[in-house]
């Protein structure tokens, strides 16, 4: 390989990294947005969140097609290889954040159709968190650092706790009103779609650490979605310990 | 390359596909253990597939790393590197089925733990038609039938109407009897865990498009989760043309 190759396929991979760096902070700015159309029952915005969705499919796209390109073209071995195959990974998991927030914000729409419910903060309180966390999974890429990326990693169990709590809230305020169900249900999704959005920003840093360190991560991070064994009745102070971890 | 070296590679890349062919009739059977164990109310089997979820996580690490090995030694180009590329994409989506049909048994022990309620039914109505689906994709990827693919592809839609459907049925349900809301809550979860599955399940198969094809396949299915904008309201037959697409 003469220098030039060389240099052109450092800019190459370069390139690549900031495709993923670019589709990152669209994919931030999604989440942003719709948390922020929940909150203020803002139906353009709401909109607008879901004709973007398009915007981070084509990064897909772009990504995996240069990818390839470049596995084919260079051949790459250890690093190169790696910074390769994990923006395949990266941009698979920012697409799939891109329809969680899309989907948040078609959601939103059905909410502004009816009256607000008190439970509704919890989604931009979740937002906040899960905003931090990608922030965080996002620097960690761009600075290849994988302290970063495992302590992002980490807080997602707040999200999953988080979660699992406004789970049982949400659950309790629909039988004290049932004419709440309607919207309770889609702030329980809208609220499964946040803490989705964690697991895939932990993917991400899964990815960074392969990345960086060449090696998969294989501490098992403690799932902690409780809800998923949540039994609420009304009145049940004693079902509480029935709630939470396996 | 000696024609040692060119068999040998051929037994390497059959390998690797027999690998996602295993892995996905092991997903196939945790979509099917999971839709029985809620139908049957049956806690040792939901227990089963909550455990059985590691083995799907091993085939998908020993996947990737197989996968980045071929890369790595074998550089290749063309179908062989389509080959390749999408077994990474194809274990990422079969490890998601993995996830969800472990989510279906996690909430089947909550749902054991109250008593029946009439719209659980609509579980096994959906699991039907996700495993065929699966199934179809599965036999599809074998075969490298792009049009078997497709076929399945479609079918998706169905899936998402079918959801759409048990969505109101099972609000209406909650509205008329809030004591039924935990468990409606949980089998609203379980629809929509079958309905990601039936969506992984499409990802397959544009994977296997692209990697018969040689191209992505460009055409939008139409996304039809009207789940996302349905307004229920108690009596509220007026609100019916809210629900639905876009």
């Amino acid at each position: 390989m003469t220098d030039h190759i060389v240099r052109s396929f450092a800019q190459e991979l370069q390139r690549l990294s900031n495709l993923i760096t670019q589709m990152g902070g669209v994919a931030e700015a999604q989440v942003d947005a719709a948390v922020k159309a929940v909150g203020r029952r803002d139906v353009t915005l709401a909109t607008q969140v879901m004709q973007a969705d398009q915007r981070i499919d084509a990064y897909e796209r772009d990504i995996d097609a240069e990818a390839i390109r470049l596995l084919a073209l260079r051949q790459p071995l250890a690093q190169d290889l790696r910074e390769i195959v994990s923006a395949l990974k990266i941009s698979s998991d920012l697409e799939r954040i891109g329809d969680y927030a899309s989907n948040i914000a078609k959601r939103s729409l059905a909410l502004a159709q009816v009256p607000a419910v008190r439970p509704v903060v919890a989604v931009p309180r979740m937002g906040r968190l899960v905003e931090a966390i990608m922030k965080d999974v996002l620097d960690a890429y761009i600075e290849r650092d994988v302290a970063k990326a495992i302590a992002a990693w980490e807080r997602d169990e707040e999200l999953d706790d988080l979660y699992t709590s406004l789970f049982r809230e949400v659950l309790t305020y629909m039988m004290e009103d049932p004419r709440t169900i309607t919207p309770c249900t889609h702030l329980l999704f809208m609220a499964k779609n946040l803490e989705r959005i964690g697991d895939h920003a932990t993917n991400i840093a899964e990815t960074i650490h392969f990345l960086v360190v060449g090696a998969p991560l294989r501490v098992e991070r403690p799932k902690s979605d409780g809800s998923s064994f949540a039994v609420v009745t009304p009145s049940s102070d004693n079902d509480s310990d029935r709630t939470g971890q396996a």
